[in-house]
């Protein structure tokens, strides 16, 4: 037998999957564990969308399929939500942001492309540009910056890159553009021909203003959504993806020759989620007091550099003053009190060995329970 | 605005596709249409996987999750059925084959590395390969040589490609290749270092002998396989790989990366279809009936130069002497008399023009009408 080597570019993983098997091995021993370390609702699809999975596991074969009613009520939704006109041709079915995100990096770049996002930023980007051989440059976006994106940066990339992916609300700090500032950073992109990916997985969970679309500025953007967050079906793996009219036969080529059909019983459910605005809006007001009373309870405990974030579910806390290894840190605090949460160095890998993302998408008791086995705890708390 | 262009290759649409949308418009019309176009079984996942997602979408919020207990039970089925060990670590989970062989198109080549594939064969090979800056080789395997690819085609391909994917049985022709002629192809590739890549995704479908794994041959076969064919789940998007054990660290970071987890209900599902032998064995039964009486019903319509498939639910007919518009051929078969076949031209861009792939994964009826519609018709046939 021949010695075998993979070809491709080595590609980190995440480490927040190393506290997922850490809290599950907790779980298995039967110790309380407070999973704040994934980017997922914990509290499953709306009544509604399980209904209809239900439905169309008993009454529908499923097939290689794509909701032609699903793209219509998604259209209708960019009416609704945005007042944008989008036809149900431009909107593509995907299996998940992540297989959209991959078809798009295919089709709409090249191997040896420099596509810039933000650091900190959603590793994947990164990571998946890497494996297929695309260059990614790094927009520092820190706290002095308020974790937000400026037309200025875009403006002074040099040499101008491909393309730009822009997360607003951001994973991890819940950063979000304001109208204005995402028209300024889009009019940079077409005056330097850099294609903008717009990702607008978190829109609809915000906590204050509304997240403004890529969309409302520029009809031909191309935006990547998802039904795992707002929708709170993350294992059940549908997204979405709109694009110009131009480049939705190519792209939709690009999708069924890499993907086929996105997951069936997924796609009816949902049709469902997207009609029970109520219930959605219920766990986004959960999100919010768990916000407003995690940055209370952390600041209370001496991590008070932290920006309350725009929208998301996430709070990403510099915490500098405990650790200089956020890695340590969260294995720690996982084994030794029960509470996941994922290391900065995933989402930026220079300055990120002391920042912790929170994700607070949880029950407001779970909030309350990490908040008080923290107070306890890091007082304590030295780096080995 | 500043006009878009897409940077990456162009890749080619499913012409199956366009049969598929003029099938739905007949159906819609309410005029009766036989659906053998696509490679997926007409008839649903087994009730055991179904009853196991009613069950898992009433217990469990669908997170992002791998099951350990699928990866243990596919380990068990390589003892089962192949007499084979594999350590569950080296099993990674995937949402449907085509996203397994993404993330190993990207993980195990470079963009411009050649990789060598069967002509006719799959189409989303090529694409995707196409997509991801990959050159695909194709190797002729034609009637003349039973649709099999042997070692001798392998030794002659000059420069030896980086890779080869290999499909026993084949789509669309359903070749296998035996144990010895297996064999002989991966020692040809090991001796070259050559990376064999072998879809098994038919397996447990054949018509005579069993289909042999790489696994017999090389316990460090990378083998992509999926629940969509023997297990009937094609919509659910489940598949998973096979990899060597120091490379399964690093598939599973890509992995990860690009598509997070797969289907969540789809696991549960699939686990359960793994214990439900009988259930499988009636449909390939049932697919054995439509070979037979495919191959003999066609032979008396004059489409006699038809080798009857080792496994898999395809026929792959020359009809040269009736059309050398196969496109035409098809789009008019389900427009006129609603038998809708996928058209040569998707498996083999240079001799397709003349050959269709029926798909007899549907009931014995549909075959029988197939037969009785097409005896009808196409002694009128003519190209226009």
């Amino acid at each position: 037998m021949t010695s075998k080597l993979l070809r491709g570019p080595s590609v980190p993983v995440f480490q927040a999957g190393e506290i997922g098997r850490r809290a599950a091995v907790r779980q298995r021993a039967g110790l309380a564990t407070i999973g704040m370390h994934f980017g997922q609702p914990s509290c499953g699809a709306p009544a509604a969308a399980i209904a209809a999975a239900h439905r169309a596991l008993d009454t529908d074969v499923l097939g290689y399929w794509e909701s032609e009613a699903l793209r219509e009520r998604l259209a209708r939704h960019y009416q609704d939500s945005y007042h944008v006109q989008v036809d149900p041709k431009r909107i593509l079915l995907t299996a998940g942001a992540s297989a959209a995100l991959v078809a798009c990096f295919a089709a709409m770049f090249r191997a040896g492309d420099r596509i810039a996002l933000t650091r900190p930023g959603y590793p994947a980007y990164r990571n998946t540009l890497r494996a297929l051989g695309i260059e990614a440059v790094e927009i520092p976006c820190g706290p002095e910056y308020h974790y937000r994106l400026t037309a200025d940066m875009v403006a002074k990339l040099d040499p101008a890159p491909a393309g730009l992916i822009l997360a607003s609300p951001a994973n991890p700090t819940g950063a979000m553009l304001d109208h204005d500032q995402l028209q300024a950073v889009i009019a940079v992109c077409h005056a330097r021909g850099i294609l903008l990916l717009s990702d607008e997985i978190y829109h609809g969970i915000t906590f204050g203003t509304r997240a403004v679309s890529a969309l409302e500025i520029d009809p031909d953007a191309v935006v990547v959504n998802s039904f795992s967050k707002l929708y709170r079906m993350p294992g059940w793996r549908l997204g979405w993806l709109v694009v110009p009219e131009s480049w939705a036969a190519e792209l939709s080529s690009y999708l069924i020759n890499m993907f086929l059909t996105p997951s069936t019983v997924a796609q009816y459910a949902a049709l469902a989620a997207m009609d029970v605005p109520d219930d959605l809006q219920h766990y986004v007001e959960l999100y919010g007091r768990n916000r407003t009373r995690l940055v209370a309870g952390l600041a209370s405990l001496g991590v008070a550099n932290v920006q309350p974030p725009d929208g998301a579910f996430y709070l990403y806390a510099d915490i500098s003053h405990i650790t200089q290894d956020s890695l340590q840190f969260c294995r720690r605090a996982v084994d030794e009190i029960g509470v996941a949460l994922a290391p900065g160095v995933d989402f930026d890998v220079r300055d990120g060995q002391h920042t912790v993302r929170f994700s607070f998408a949880v029950s407001e008791t779970e909030v309350e329970q990490a908040l008080a086995l923290l107070a306890e705890w890091l007082p304590g708390y030295r780096d080995r």
